[in-house]
């Protein structure tokens, strides 16, 4: 049995994204070589939604939502009726399957919210849990506080790219092995990678055969690149018995600071996300619900300009990063570079720091991804086009300057 | 070792407040007496933020956190530094004690949240908790959720309000028996009874003595009473090892729709909490956040007249209950009343749904406070003052209807 100790060393955010601010730099002045690097401060840890702002009407939306009174405020725990009958529709007709508002639908606090209750729905003590590596770095951490048990998974994502893709010999030999659950994140945080169609149906009739939960957190896919496919899991033909699909507007339409997420599919999973929902925080904030009538229906031409604006800052930034020899994977969709760092002569946590204190750039360790990504940053590239550029620039020659 | 059954099981939300709109009426035709009785709607369940409006400015707030952008989108995962400044003073003050703003305290989405939060900090397999009953209905689900073990203390109100309060004889027995944790709300919910200066001293006494951590949820202690005291328990002079104050401006101040709360206290508990929070749904929504900036600094005269209103309808609903005859304790603060029913012909459940279906009166049942509480309904009476009375006669009139 976990100890409450231990339950908690496993969820230790001092690398996390966003809680940069928290660690002390009183030590570095011993390691620090020279001057620090002039430069506009940049945060890769998240998206700048300064940068980005959230989708146009979504305030608007709010204040609306806000005069409506009594009837926003205190909506069912699942979110309110009719803003889920709207989203089942758009949400359905995206993802090529039809959603019942009424049951197979959750309305979450972020889509952080949402990977909770999944997980919280379908993972106790002793539970096997088949994680993605590299993947978002929550679920491990999730599995491991529900007590369940990693059986980890690796993602190829370096390579030729018809080769990458998840380890499907491996996937299989964890489902025989008894995993009762998959969460994996396509496209995938931290490399960028969609997961091909044959992937997708071989792990959707896989799942099928040895019938585990799928959880399938889709948080990235209408960022997607040109040229690229998006396979929906649950579109396949054979569909797994159990399977959840999350989304939100939190990315993409950057809206993170309302908390927003929804997960569909199975409805008894979906009813005891509700339940576990009822105790953790009753309902995502009533009046930011309505924000989500702004979601699936923006603005004509709206979304194509802003997959093509982060398109340009990827293409710039590979470029930036493979001119000075750095192994970068090329995203297919959403806004993370998953850059190898060269051989550094000190460890990563202090490089991370250094690069906070001496260069202003924020950026999240790899082994938040995996235990073994010690050598990978992962950077948010929604940002500001020209900073992003002269940030990544600073990256490399802090990289220069405490080569190995 | 619970199983995911089990445990979501303990989750029932069928009769939770606020989930009644989905409950099925179909069953009730054969049931029901007589014909439908005429009236005002009123949904007693929780408070009608229509009729007790949020704070003034709340609003403004949230949408100068929106205008704040990137800042306010994304704070540490414990809440905004500067917000957290202003409230841990005033929180402080309050209470009697201070509070450092950057270890002692987190914002929380809801006190809902503040309380998951705080057990899940505090609570494992095997951890016994000693919980008052009657008391918040989701102290017990937590205390099963997380595995612990419930030690029930009871509260005694229906008697003379001298002899009135937790049995303090119980509680040192629970925690001479080997409570690791208590957790209760002063002012009561569901009855509103204010915890005595001198049970407060010697709770916060015994738990010091035993060393058993604390959680108090204070929520409504700002809703206090002509003539009554208040008694904060990390203002004591012997403090428990471990506690954590939890209050939140969802009641009194009707901003239950931005979810949001607070914990303060401990901080290693406090980090506990924020790692927690860093995988439930990262933060409590970035932009709500900024109407906490509204909390406990709200127009001259805006509280006292918000109390005094209440008070008046408490007055009234109390003399309509007892002139029928219910034994209804008198609230010495928050906003619920939790009459005692006279002997029926069918069970809670059934007339619970009966009353909402025939007489347009939504309450909660006894039984989601203490599990013997099954002759006792729940209102909260934050509710348009003349439409409240009406549905109390409603409530009256349906139990003669359904005597025994």
């Amino acid at each position: 049995m976990m100890t409450l100790e231990d339950k908690f060393k496993a969820l230790e955010t001092e690398n996390a994204p966003g809680q940069e601010g928290r660690q002390s730099v009183e030590d570095l002045d011993t390691v620090m070589r020279g001057d620090k690097l002039d430069g506009v401060p940049v945060d890769f840890s998240h998206g700048d939604v300064d940068a980005f702002p959230p989708t146009p009407g979504s305030a608007e939306a709010w204040n609306t939502g806000f005069e409506k009174g009594a009837k926003q405020a205190y909506t069912e725990y699942r979110g309110e009726a009719q803003i889920r009958e709207g989203l089942a529709n758009r949400l359905g007709r995206f993802t090529g399957r039809a959603i019942s508002a009424d049951t197979e639908l959750i309305i979450t606090p972020g889509t952080q919210g949402a990977l909770f209750l999944a997980l919280g729905a379908t993972v106790a003590s002793g539970t096997k849990v088949a994680v993605i590596e590299p993947d978002y770095f929550a679920n491990r951490k999730l599995v491991k506080f529900f007590g369940g048990d990693i059986l980890p998974i690796p993602l190829h994502y370096q390579g030729v790219s018809s080769e990458n893709g998840p380890d499907l010999n491996r996937l299989e030999e964890a489902f025989k092995g008894g995993a009762n659950v998959f969460v994996f994140s396509t496209p995938n945080n931290p490399t960028g990678l969609v997961y091909s169609p044959a992937s997708i149906e071989q792990i959707s009739s896989l799942a099928e055969q040895y019938n585990v939960t799928v959880i399938v957190d889709q948080l990235y896919s209408r960022m997607l690149y040109s040229g690229e496919v998006f396979t929906h899991l649950r579109a396949c033909e054979t569909q797994p018995v159990k399977l959840l699909t999350i989304m939100g507007p939190s990315k993409t339409e950057s809206l993170s600071g309302f908390r927003l997420g929804t997960a569909f599919g199975t409805s008894d999973l979906v009813d005891r996300m509700e339940r576990l929902q009822a105790i953790v925080s009753l309902r995502a904030a009533g009046y930011n619900q309505s924000a989500l009538d702004t979601w699936f229906q923006e603005p004509s031409g709206w979304m194509e300009n802003r997959v093509h604006e982060h398109e340009a800052i990827r293409d710039d930034l590979l470029k930036v990063f493979r001119k000075a020899g750095f192994i970068t994977a090329k995203p297919q969709a959403g806004s993370y570079l998953f850059p190898k760092l060269p051989p550094l002569g000190v460890d990563l946590y202090t490089f991370v720091r250094l690069l906070r204190h001496q260069a202003a750039v924020t950026i999240t360790p790899g082994t938040e991804f995996a235990p073994g990504s010690n050598d990978s940053i992962r950077l948010n590239f929604s940002q500001d086009h020209a900073a992003a550029i002269e940030a990544v620039k600073r990256i490399i020659k802090m990289t220069e300057i405490y080569s190995k």
